[in-house]
């Protein structure tokens, strides 16, 4: 996995607990345009502040990132500690301070040992290669079970250009804003504001449509840097438009890898609701029994508890109709005009529950309003898990 | 237990698939004044349709409540069914069918086997007492783990009235109106328009301040009668005092034990917030704390995982100064200006933490907004318990 402008390392700066990779560079060959989305929690990391203030200047030449401490509610030390990470990766570039973002996370509330950044920078900076993305996927993982890349190539007549993901996910995910980290490289050449625009569309059809336990984190980051190096712009409509799909489907796709390595999760389940009085309505709903942590239990025990999903959809606080909504487990109607269809369907409707991934559909036969969102089950490991987090 | 006016029983029907108590019944000797609060959620069940209707008149006779079926979402038949259930009491007792009240609580969309709550009416009346109101409190329960009663008795110079209080919960509790069956009996002379009055405020402060999982059931349903046995009347202005105290401080002595009693439940964690700007915002931040499944877990897992919280608290949606937020746990002070107040004070916060009831208490220092809801902790339990619910 290579973006051509771009290269990356990962390694054990000593942060974690366990003997793990924890600090990952990005650096760009020359200035890229950069974009980036953030948490919309009013508590927000050190590093997340940092990063909103040196990204308006829409250039950047590295990202810094730690794993094993979010450096959230630190004060006044946490902003000087994330300064000082950028700093130690400014000077050994020879680069401008605020040419560098830096993102954390992990535990909230500790100091981030900045002095294992420090003694870390030589190694880290000998790692780097165009080869380096994996490192990094592995250096930025928390609670994850395994690394998240994803790469794609367009070609555009003779040229081609690339786009590259790394993600790390796992908890605090909930449809409302970024709900983790996620770098997005790619070659192209783009002006800072059309970058930002299509990163805030592709967000929004992806990440900021998935749950696994409803809880926004302090530390949120999806960072888009474009290098220019393939010889493509998007001030070209084609490459634009081409770009636009490219992007959208993989951070889709990378959301929904997301939801399947959530804390404990056996399920990704779409639910998809039409026929609501409006697009507004359609997403209360499908919020109501996405988040649902009976609903949520129910997928787990792959039980067709119909009943609790047609609760959550009463107390969406959407417009409804009582006696005209139907439910499907992918192809199979279990529920019609709010009513039970009997035990074939159930069996029919129990069969998709054991699938690892399906879809549960809704109609409100109301209107023309719809939504989509993507969600997990509720299992016991998710408990066991997040009980023990910190011990 | 008792209260002049009225007599209770408890049998079993056969409705549960256990060989347990299923169908009670309270009975007044002469028409009682009725008030009831009513599920927010827009899929109601049949009886508590049917019930919202009779109670306009504010008088009851009876109240016939089944437990192993909700009655929900089941149509016509399932409005005819309640019908049904509500005519054979009436017509035992030889009143017209509007003086019956009815609820159900169990599984959603399944019939009612009304046939076999016809089959128990002899049984049923046979085992009415004045001291039924314990096997009554059985027969409403699912998967409560004891049943939930509580009497208070209260002395006006040489006369006295009663309370008693009945209720079951469990799952599908959230602070959005009863989010469960109560039913409350006092001999107390009362009009209709006086008594909704005061159950609505009492409501508010106790069963509209609880969450176990978020969700709200179809079937919830408060019942306040009076018989007025008593001779005291809520037209005279001390015995008005003197019953608001006693419901309230009843009905919140009972939302905390049905959220003890909740599924999994092995803690009862007060969330008080203070110095929100205003109450509104107060409430937006103790109900996100309680919600989150992150905040819950931690508690079962005994974790004084304040980064958590505090999370909760930013992604609430109210006003919020990131560095003047307090976080204590009992009295101890684990957090201070949004920092961390060192390994001695995490040390007592832990303890706290092993204690089976505790308060969290946030103050934002932004002004004098105020909220306190009960929440409990998150377990595996939880889940195993409601993945296997209907199998």
């Amino acid at each position: 996995m290579r973006c051509r402008g771009f290269m990356a390392a990962g390694i054990c700066a000593g942060i974690k607990k366990k003997n793990a990779k924890d600090l990952g560079l990005i650096v760009a060959d020359v200035p890229a345009t950069a974009a980036g989305v953030f948490t919309r929690n009013k508590i927000k990391a050190a590093p997340v502040l940092l990063d909103m203030e040196r990204l308006g200047a829409g250039t950047c030449r590295a990202v810094i990132v730690n794993s094993g401490n979010a450096n959230c509610c630190t004060g006044e030390q946490g902003m000087a500690d994330a300064r000082q990470m950028g700093k130690v990766a400014a000077d050994r570039l020879g680069v401008a301070q605020d040419l560098v973002l830096v993102s954390s996370t992990g535990v909230i509330g500790q100091y981030l040992p900045v002095e294992k950044v420090e003694a870390a920078i030589p190694a880290l900076f000998e790692a780097l290669s165009a080869d380096g993305f994996s490192d990094f996927a592995e250096a930025i993982m928390t609670t994850d079970t395994r690394p998240k890349t994803l790469a794609r190539t367009v070609k555009i007549d003779e040229k081609y250009f690339s786009l590259n993901c790394v993600a790390k996910g796992a908890g605090m995910i909930r449809p409302d804003m970024a709900t983790m980290l996620c770098y997005v490289c790619t070659d192209v050449a783009a002006d800072a504001q059309a970058l930002k625009a299509l990163l805030v569309d592709a967000v929004d059809l992806s990440f900021n449509r998935i749950t696994i336990d409803g809880d926004t984190s302090t530390n949120d980051t999806v960072l888009l840097l474009a290098s220019g190096a393939s010889g493509l712009s998007l001030s070209d409509a084609q490459v634009k438009a081409a770009f636009k799909e490219a992007l959208d489907a993989m951070l889709v796709e990378m959301a929904k890898m997301v939801v399947k390595d959530g804390e404990g999760v056996t399920k990704l389940v779409e639910i998809r609701v039409s026929g609501a009085a409006s697009d507004v309505d359609a997403k209360k709903m499908a919020d109501a029994v996405a988040h649902s942590p009976l609903v949520k239990t129910a997928f787990f025990g792959e039980d067709a508890n119909w009943g609790r999903i047609i609760g959550a959809l009463g107390r969406a606080g959407a417009e409804l109709n009582s006696d005209t909504i139907d439910i499907f487990f992918d192809d199979v109607c279990l529920v019609k005009n709010s009513q039970w269809q009997g035990a074939d369907a159930e069996a029919a409707a129990t069969k998709v529950l054991k699938k690892p991934e399906f879809v549960v559909a809704v109609d409100a036969h109301l209107g023309s309003g719809a939504y989509c969102c993507w969600t997990s089950d509720f299992s016991i490991d998710y408990v066991k898990i997040n009980a023990d987090y910190r011990s």
